[in-house]
């Protein structure tokens, strides 16, 4: 017998990937919630049958949705993170000794469950001592904060089912609120390639460009997302993610981001600038 | 009825695209040769069952493969490409003004007539004056010639079938023999994800480094090849892709390489500069 799991990337397009076992299934109060074994990408899960993360390639995503800012910003002490229950992005910033406080706000509580039960290597870090989990709606957590944090990462789902309302105007203006002078907003911006995202990225981009005077994107290589190429958005208040780069001599391990490739990433294709710059 | 075509991307992943219609298959001397239109993608085409280029993302591979040496040297007078008969490497080059002379080695024939039929969009340029076509095998081609080329190409399949010799350490010597002084050789370096191609990478770099004093690799975002992360080798004699950046005014329209991602398709991710570093 095979068992393939298949993700329909668009309506034209599959990707598929041999299961060695289905681990776990369950429905939570927001979505349906799924662990896989597989032969080529390690373990991975999925939110509504959409891939979530694999063991082999999620150091990329959240190496590329942490140390970006880190790295322009090496003062961060308070950092929020909305969605990313999985505990890959917390894990990233726990490797920084001078962060002194981490909420994640995950709307989701299964989704943290089940992911140190199922993904410990992307997970074992939820239980660092500065780790506050809060199970709310991100939305509505940052609309109480005002210039607070020094950062906010944006993990989030794609803008259908639970993760929507991070991907709104408002949203953004109170992500803008809740930062500190020096504050930065890091998101998942969505992939440029195919038709149906790239209107994604476009709409998302134009919100925050409007809200930040500083709205920048950076990509990245993720092969078992959609396309494999994948877009972050860097916002701030004053600091400029390639003049205000600092580096650091933090010793952080990453398999992924350096600081050369810090200044690469933000070198986007030119079909990827138009796009940004016809809005 | 729906119609999916499904490339294996190794024994334990699978990409399927959705088919208009089936437009053409023939067995070559070589090779099984097959024509698709696509819901998605465009046209396509593959060899023995492999996609060799979309009409959505050829664009990426042929303009990455051409303009990085271009801008290094902007110079380039004679040209050699082998492989590549579907024209989008020839199509990029005839873009130069100053190019005199593109020779192509295709050791298919059978490639060059159906993609002058089936995908004018990529083939159109290959009746420019300048462009001699030779149905050899590249291999043997490049024996032949001392201290002439300014550029060589090698726009190949992947290191089975017909493109075996491409990859080979005698082949790469011939071709530092075929280049003159100021000679670049480009070529298609595979995908560094996936742990059978990785060894393809690792292999071929090892090769083109013990030829060439100067032998860096580049990176591009090509959403349908295996892993949407691609591979590209810059060797030299003499030339630095970096520190010999030299640009050029020349009128060129792209839609994916620009200069400033020139610089940034050098920087790697940390896992393929300790894979390269290994060797």
């Amino acid at each position: 017998m095979e068992l393939w799991f298949t993700e329909k990337q668009t309506d034209n397009l599959k990707f598929s990937i041999k299961i060695k076992k289905h681990l776990y299934s369950e429905t939570s109060k927001f979505q349906k919630i799924d662990f896989f074994d597989s032969y080529e990408v390690g373990r991975f899960f999925t939110l509504d049958g959409i891939i979530m993360l694999t063991e082999i390639d999620e150091f990329i995503y959240h190496e590329m949705i942490t140390h970006v800012a880190l790295a322009v910003n090496p003062k961060v002490k308070k950092v929020l993170v909305i969605g990313g229950g999985d505990g890959g992005t917390v894990r990233e910033l726990t490797k920084y000794p001078n962060i002194e406080q981490i909420d994640l706000v995950e709307i989701d509580e299964m989704v943290v469950r089940t992911c140190m039960k199922f993904l410990p290597q992307t997970a074992n870090k939820l239980s660092d001592k500065r780790v506050k989990i809060y199970y709310e709606d991100g939305v509505k957590f940052v609309e109480k904060v005002n210039n607070f944090y020094d950062l906010i990462i944006v993990d989030s789902t794609d803008p259908i089912g639970p993760g929507e309302g991070l991907f709104t105007l408002a949203f953004y203006q109170n992500c803008f609120q809740a930062l500190n002078e020096e504050g930065i907003l890091i998101n998942q911006h969505e992939s440029p390639y195919f038709s149906t995202q790239r209107e994604e990225v476009k709409r998302v981009h134009k919100k925050i460009k409007s809200c930040f005077p500083i709205s920048k994107v950076y990509q990245a290589h993720i092969p078992t997302y959609e396309s494999g190429h994948w877009l972050f958005g860097f916002a701030a208040k004053k600091l400029d993610p390639i003049k205000d780069f600092k580096g650091h001599n933090f010793d952080i391990e990453t398999n992924y981001y350096n600081f050369a490739l810090h200044k690469g990433c933000f070198a986007l294709p030119t079909y990827i600038n138009k796009m940004l710059e016809e809005i």
